[in-house]
């Protein structure tokens, strides 16, 4: 790990208006409530201004309408979007403090016959690549990755330890794929024969995922039946997702972690879902449509907005009366109308 | 990949009756959409008849019902039930295209002794097989897939790259296991003791998996705490579903994504569960009970038939009024008694 | 495996009053209603006494308010605590039929320079431990694990085949694990910038796991962000459970199968969850706050108490009409109210 970095480097490799010390060492960054003496921190939410005060930090990030909240403290730097540097911040941190993994192949992976791998990128130990895999520069495939015949992973993409893409599939440039992902499993797909037995419909569609793609842990994104499941560019998916096969996602879309997306949903651009939402198959939801966690949407969003359908939770007791109650909801209606024509 | 296929080879192998042009040479199977001049599409859901004008299709599956439709078409294949001959076509369309792996033992691959692999079974690269493990004829174990200690894979059946058989648990013969399957871990089970710690109960029990059953990428399929946990004959789970320990679930029940079914539930033969469904612990389930996404089934359902509970999805401003108010719910059934009264 | 066990040797090792024959053998621990004569069962519940007189169990264990119920019996264990002395019997019954795995490395798997590996640890086939990683005495890593650098595994924690433990996180001691989890993948974190693009903040934190930890499989535990994500001592996780950045998990909790907790929520000591629940980000949970299936939590709560907020199910027309009435809610209040006033 590189020694502590004075605050003048970080201005002049992010920018920022610098306020007090530019000599101070930064050794970590830290949340305003842990953060001490050696602490590079953030202030992205006015409404937490409060904490400016008690915060140990060396150094905090604050928006310019903070500049005179900060004034007394060691140093500050002021930015106009606090979060966003902050993110910046982070990946030029990580990118000091984590080594790249080094270029070649490991010699216990598995390389078959025809598959391309550039000579900058990484094939991780017990890792397998398939016949006519391309695996593109400064692309690192972790330890147990599986990419399938002929699927392509594009150039700086990052798959974690124990990814799977399969056959033919396709991962645009600058992904990060996290472990246990399974990229191209067989689309849900089956019609019923007359014994009320299921026929497998072949899946002969496959995975195409864009530039700048981000994808958690477990999740799974199947192929599509006949047609291809698309991810678009810059769409970042939590863990624990389900994509079915055929499903659209617009660029620049996030879902948070559990969520649902039945078989040949379209998903406009910059959308995004709460956990553990569903959305059920064959819908369309243009762009700019956001979905509050644990709903389930049963039909297509034609406006843009935010939507809701969770109940509400409460204590046991009161939740167990209002549920009863809810299964008479519809004759308390017709109760309510039969009043209202005798009143 | 093969070259082009005449319709009349197709017909040949699966029947129908091809009107028009038998010559046309077929290169891909494509929704109605998107089908071009070499492609062969379908039509199962007769609301979508309309498409069939507009379709670039070379040649379109119908019913017998739509013949005089197609009648001015290039060619068209009349059929009773064009979805399930889609779905044969399928089947057939992918065993010319699809190599199957070659029969063998992978030299990465870790075979303990006294594991029994059939010499027509294929044993992929890194993958491990454990002592006393029967992998049968026709058999893939795919990449990094681990077949545990006694377990038994059946004829013919296909574990796609890492997926996970537990000690001692028995998949029947076609079976077809998506990356990611763990199948065997431990049920959940513990003994509250006195001072509020968990003891856990060793699950001493196995899964039992019929024949021809399909389970989606990163499916869980616990064991048995004394006795097994047992999938019947033809059934279907799609990804990211949960079984829990001594689950049953009859014969040909087909259970969509994120399904979650708790430990000792009793699931009938020939029922369904859309995508995030629920089924809670030690409930019994009658054959041909259909459950919609996202219900919560948390009593024992004796009649076949389709059930539901979803909270209903809307704007945020409509759901959060509609919200507030069934905490009140039970309290407004009061109101409207009272007001009966009166009246 | 050993031969059958006479009762008194159970009896010698666990404790309990042997009321009767005390040379029976046993060769099984099975649920009452599937014992016969060379099983040993227990009854929990009092509400099922009455499976005691047709249970065809040579002996069950029971409280001693049934001592009475199983005098006629062949056999009976009476202790305070039936399902406690169960779950003991089963981890007694366990160590004695299950081999402990070997100790050492096996010769197919990487081991980083570096790396420390106790004497008495055993490392499985084709797994892998990354440089300055640390393996306690007596821990098992399964086929294809995956430890990565700086991380460190407990003594005597067992993780099934394929687990994935992430560079610097922490395991405490007696750790189960099973097949799929992923520890340590990044925390879902990104900034919008300017242009609706999200941009990644890097994880810098890791996970730390207590000691006496369960985790079911294809569960996900995400890296902190900037500080790390905490799970107690005592804790039992069930399978594909999602644990967002920053969450804190107090001792001896236990969540079912589908939870999803989302990034800095806190949850107290001795805190349950049913299957499918969501707790939603930044929350606080006290201790003794046990969660209902399938209910979202919305806001912190800070009473111990049971929780609940699912939609009751109904056959599907029920269902719908009372789902559509829902929706007017709000006005049916409003309705109501002014029939209050008329009136």
């Amino acid at each position: 790990m590189p020694a502590a970095v004075p605050l003048a480097e970080i201005v002049a490799a992010l920018g920022g208006e610098l306020l007090g010390d530019a000599e101070i060492s930064i050794e970590r960054l830290a949340p305003l409530d842990s953060a001490d003496g050696r602490s590079l921190s953030f202030l992205a939410n006015p409404k937490y201004a409060s904490q400016l005060a008690s915060s140990g930090a060396a150094c905090v990030i604050v928006s310019p309408s903070l500049s005179d909240a900060v004034a007394a403290r060691r140093s500050a730097i002021v930015t106009p979007d606090p979060y966003l540097y902050f993110a910046r911040l982070t990946q030029w941190w990580a990118q000091r403090r984590r080594a790249a993994p080094a270029a070649g192949v490991h010699p216990s992976a598995v390389i078959e016959s025809g598959a391309q791998v550039d000579a900058r990128a990484s094939i991780g130990a017990l890792a397998y690549v398939g016949a006519g895999a391309v695996i593109g520069a400064g692309a690192v495939v972790g330890t147990h990755g599986h990419v399938g015949p002929r699927a392509r992973i594009g150039e700086a993409s990052r798959l974690a330890p124990r990814v799977t893409v399969g056959e033919e599939c396709v991962v645009g440039a600058r992904a990060i794929i996290h472990s246990g992902v399974v990229i191209g499993a067989d689309g849900f797909g089956f019609a019923p024969d007359p014994d009320g037995q299921w026929q497998k419909i072949e899946q002969l569609g496959v995975v195409r995922i864009g530039d700048d793609v981000e994808i958690g842990a477990n999740t799974c994104i199947d192929r599509g039946a006949l047609d291809d499941t698309v991810v678009g560019n810059g769409v970042k998916l939590d863990n624990l997702i389900q994509i079915g096969h055929n499903v659209r996602i617009g660029d620049h879309c996030a879902m948070a972690g559990c969520v649902g997306i039945a078989g040949s949903a379209k998903i406009g651009r910059y959308c995004t879902a709460g956990g553990g939402a569903i959305i059920l198959g064959h819908l369309e939801l243009v762009d700019h449509v956001h979905i509050t966690a644990a709903t389930v949407v049963t039909r297509s969003i034609l406006k843009p907005g935010q939507y809701s359908g969770l109940f509400p939770f409460d204590d046991n007791a009161s939740w167990e009366k209002n549920a009863a109650t809810l299964r008479q909801l519809h004759s308390l209606r017709d109760r309510l109308r039969a009043l209202e024509k005798k009143s």
